[in-house]
């Protein structure tokens, strides 16, 4: 701990001194990086590296006096834990008495500081950065500065642009060539009044090209920036990045090629009469740059696209969940006879439950760090099991585990809630409430084009009678090979206009999180696939891809209806009858008794 | 029918004289007053006047050349018997051929015509004069005037403003003091970042002074404006309106008078720092002037507050509805005798229920005309039975009744689809999904401040499942002796963002429609109330208000749920106890069959 605040200690020394040099009273570190990625590479860790704090959401603020890191409610302990000794004082996010960051910084300029403060624009979104000037005008007059990288003058060490190559996902995956894709994009762009567009969003990239890497975490992305204009298209990357072969395939393609560091210029000298920029995503410095075009500022047409899922796309994520049922059902069979001889922890069944995937043909990676929630780590929505705080597995309670793989035909994401012993009949009642509404959504006929704010409540109805509810969304667009995580449709409280149509993957998983006691979230992905059409319109369905069972051990049968006991029950037939055929003689026994009808 | 198009040509003579004088080349006439109300007084019914065309929504347009009238499918078949031999050609909205307005009005102009048009900006609200404007603009360099009212000039027998007496609705029904609405809106003002607003919305001026009128149908509000300001309130209104009691009464609260028409003086004068104008409802000529103060631009405050209703005012409702309860049971029971007789129509039955309403205890009016739609009209949303259209009632098939009234302590909305002798099995499957949401939805709870539009879906899931909806909202708010459709939350597929809070009315209203065939909706009026608190937040539940029988004949109850049968036979159990002790002893027996646990 000394030596962590030591080194703490020293990054904010010279920080300062760049920062007085530069005459700047403070200077915010956000998360993200240029891509506005959800996992970001190491270069861009700038906030854990100044700080010390290394959880996924944050910002560091450092003045020439003090330094304060903003954090959500799920590292609140561990904040706490690795800021200790340091000069970084937590700010608890959406705790009431926890200024903004415009107002903390406006309270801790002295006499004499300047009333400029510094960010690196490339890691700021536009709209954000809009709103942080904004506020900080308010109070009292205080600029931003966003065009300097501080950091590459005071981190010595400092990653470099990842460097991993850059490999082709082929037409047996991607069912859409290029070409095909482009001229879906123009014409989308066209519509919106856009010449070309600027692409930022590195899955976006990868999808368009028909290429995947392996820069961030659990996710195949590459790092690189794209300029489609009206007859060129431009991808901005590391050359180190490129083999013979990609290159070749891009130059057939038609993809020019340029330096990822040269996308400033690009921009500042593009000529074409107008591009789109998605001020949501788009970094302030890129978006702000300013050449001889037009700006539009409007979302971007590409994660819509990318959200309907091809032919091709649809039947590789059948066949990958195939493979992951098939690891699953090994898991699963190994963890009921592991727990009992008691040697297995939480970070010991996410290894285990990892090597068993791993063996799964086309298996990439894991898709996300594994959850795995023993008991009242179940409770705690976003937990991530580490050497500090790993538990072993008693036979009772409640595991909950939220998991998924990167196959090169599909990404997959699931959560079971597995009864390890005997339980209380409250985990009983809770299990059974979110049961309820992870079968009634994934039994739900709906008009094309509803949005998921509409088809939300279904998955809550029978816990809000009973004076529960879960505050994280219902379900997010899942990738083909690609981020877990993906917009714009989602199935949640809060609005989003963007319309479900067939063809699309989407989570089901509501949740129950009883602090302090355990956690239950039941989780399928789902494939949106036409229903019926009749003078009212056209309607769809959803057909479940996930295959594996479902714990019926907990459920009190009473409380479901029919529909949801016959839905279970034709899963659970889905499931036994695609995975057997898979099974070795023990494993499709097992399988047998655990997709019993209830 | 000659008499007629020879009336409109002349009118369309004089005001293209007119128009000629003014170098303007087209002029508009919105369905709007210069309140944006629903229901519009006559003085504003310039469309009717220049076309014709009575319905309740339209446009009309007139070049030198030609003339057009936009109206929606309802009253597609109503505007070509009204419009047939005038210049005025059908516009219909929604039909992919049809232009839009300034699609058509650029496309009409001729060489040599002025590239201005004209509008009355007092009858076309500020958000929607802007999209034109920018529309007209776009399509050639057309520009719009505002400031010419140019019916004053050509309508001779023009109506006055209206100068119906103004009347207290008195604490006992209104539960709040003006002295409190005010204080809390200007409350809500400063949170807005304003000194003052301007409220332009008759029920929002008659909730905030506790008075009412009788100026629009239906409706019991009365014309004119109001300002709030720091530490005046002014009342804009015509003087003959006042009685001596209400000047008393005005100068007691405070609330000083003005003349009507010095509105635009008085905003152009108006020395105030900043005034809180709501561009969505305010007409363009008045949310176009600039006095000395800042315009703030904001949804206004005062419909969120209205739609909370206060304890006296839900005490009203309830026995507003015992009343209207009372009135709706010996319609009933008089219409099982009167059809079979054979005497009766649409117009005839609407008739008998007024009067039957009429006859109650607090009645002022009914809250709407009557949509009275025997078997295929009731497949038309929304139709009124004119003269013209009137059908003899038979004893067979289904009648869908939606009526309302006004009392002093409430107003009230409902719809009963009732089965007048032999139905198809069409009919009974239909009638019985349309039961089935509107009791889902009656017996939902829910988290304090969701939106509607995530509540809306279960109203529709069994339907979706049999491949209908319906195209209409779920809900609207309720007035407490005010307009029958209020905001600003709504159960509707379309966003919404108000949250749903305790002391909501809201209907409860699903419907399906079958072209040619039949129409069924149910609607009921609830209450949002308190349901239980716990560590996930606060939940509501509903009341339902209205108090009178669901038609139990055309149920298929082996398609109802357990918990909807429940929900049905305890909303009859109390439909009965709160009815009979005010019914005479037929009444009563009739009850008792009707309201009998199925």
């Amino acid at each position: 701990m000394t030596k962590n605040k030591q080194i703490i200690a020293d990054r904010l020394a010279a920080l300062r001194e760049e920062m007085r040099r530069e005459n700047l009273s403070a200077f915010i570190f956000p998360s993200s990086d240029p891509h506005m990625s959800e996992y970001v590479p190491s270069r861009w860790e700038g906030r854990k590296w100044i700080s010390g704090f290394d959880g996924s959401a944050g910002t560091a603020v450092v003045t020439l006096h003090s330094a304060a890191l903003w954090t959500d409610s799920r590292y609140f302990i561990a904040a706490e834990e690795q800021l200790e000794g340091t000069e970084f004082q937590l700010m608890r996010e959406r705790v009431d008495s926890t200024p903004s960051i415009p107002e903390w910084i406006s309270r801790e300029l002295q006499d004499g500081d300047s009333t400029e403060i510094g960010v690196d624009g490339m890691c700021m979104p536009l709209a954000e950065a809009e709103d942080m000037k904004a506020a900080l005008r308010h109070l009292g007059g205080i600029t931003m500065r966003t065009n300097l990288d501080i950091l590459e003058r005071v981190w010595t060490d400092r990653p470099s642009v990842p460097l991993n190559p850059v490999e082709i996902h082929s037409m047996e995956f991607a069912g859409e060539s290029v070409a095909d894709k482009l001229s879906r994009i123009r014409h989308e762009l066209l519509r919106l009044g856009a010449g070309g567009m600027l692409m930022t969003q590195l899955d976006d990239i990868a999808w368009t090209l028909n290429l995947r890497g392996s820069d961030v975490h659990c996710t195949p992305v590459f790092v690189a920036w794209l300029i489609v204009a009206e007859d060129t298209v431009v991808l901005f990357i590391k050359d180190e990045k490129l083999s013979p072969e990609v290159k070749d395939y891009l130059h057939n393609e038609g993809i020019a090629i340029d330096d990822y560091d040269n996308i400033i210029d690009a921009l500042n000298s593009y000529g074409g009469y107008s591009l789109l920029i998605d001020p949501a995503t788009t970094n302030c410095t890129l978006a702000q740059l300013r050449g001889n075009f037009n700006a539009v500022n409007a979302p971007s047409p590409v994660p819509a696209m990318k959200a309907v899922k091809n032919k091709v796309e649809c039947d590789g994520y059948r066949n990958a969940m195939l493979r992951d049922g098939v690891a699953l059902v090994k898991f699963l069979k190994w963890l009921d006879e592991a727990v009992p001889r008691g040697k297995e922890t939480e970070l010991s069944v996410s290894e285990k439950l990892r090597q068993l995937r791993s063996e799964q043909k086309l298996f990439r990676d894991i898709s996300f760090d594994t959850i795995a929630g023993y008991e009242e780590h179940g409770a705690i929505v976003h937990y991530e099991p580490t050497p500090d705080t790993d538990v072993p597995l008693r036979p009772e309670g409640f595991l909950l585990l939220d998991s998924g793989a990167q196959y090169s035909d599909g990404t997959t994401d699931i959560t079971r809630t597995i009864q390890l012993g005997p339980v209380s009949d409250l985990h009983r009642r809770v299990y059974t409430l979110v049961l309820k509404g992870h079968l009634s959504l994934q039994n739900l006929c709906f008009p094309r084009g509803a949005a998921g704010t509409q088809l939300d409540a279904v998955a809550r109805t029978a816990m809000w009678r009973e004076g529960m509810n879960f505050m994280h969304g219902t379900g997010h667009g899942v990738g083909s090979y690609l981020s877990v995580h993906e917009g714009p449709h989602q199935i949640r409280q809060e609005y989003r206009p963007a319309p479900m149509l067939e063809g699309m993957t989407v989570t089901d998983e509501p949740g129950l999180y009883l602090a302090g006691k355990f956690g239950v979230r039941i989780e399928n992905v789902l494939l949106t696939v036409p229903y019926m059409t009749t003078e009212f319109g056209s309607f769809l369905r959803f057909e479940p891809l996930t295959l594996c069972p479902i714990d019926t051990q907990p459920i009190l049968v009473d409380m479901l209806t029919v529909e949801e006991r016959q839905c279970l029950n034709a899963y659970h037939e889905k499931v036994y009858q695609r995975l057997a055929p898979l099974l070795d003689s023990d494993e499709r026994e097992w399988l047998a008794g655990k997709t019993e009808a209830i």
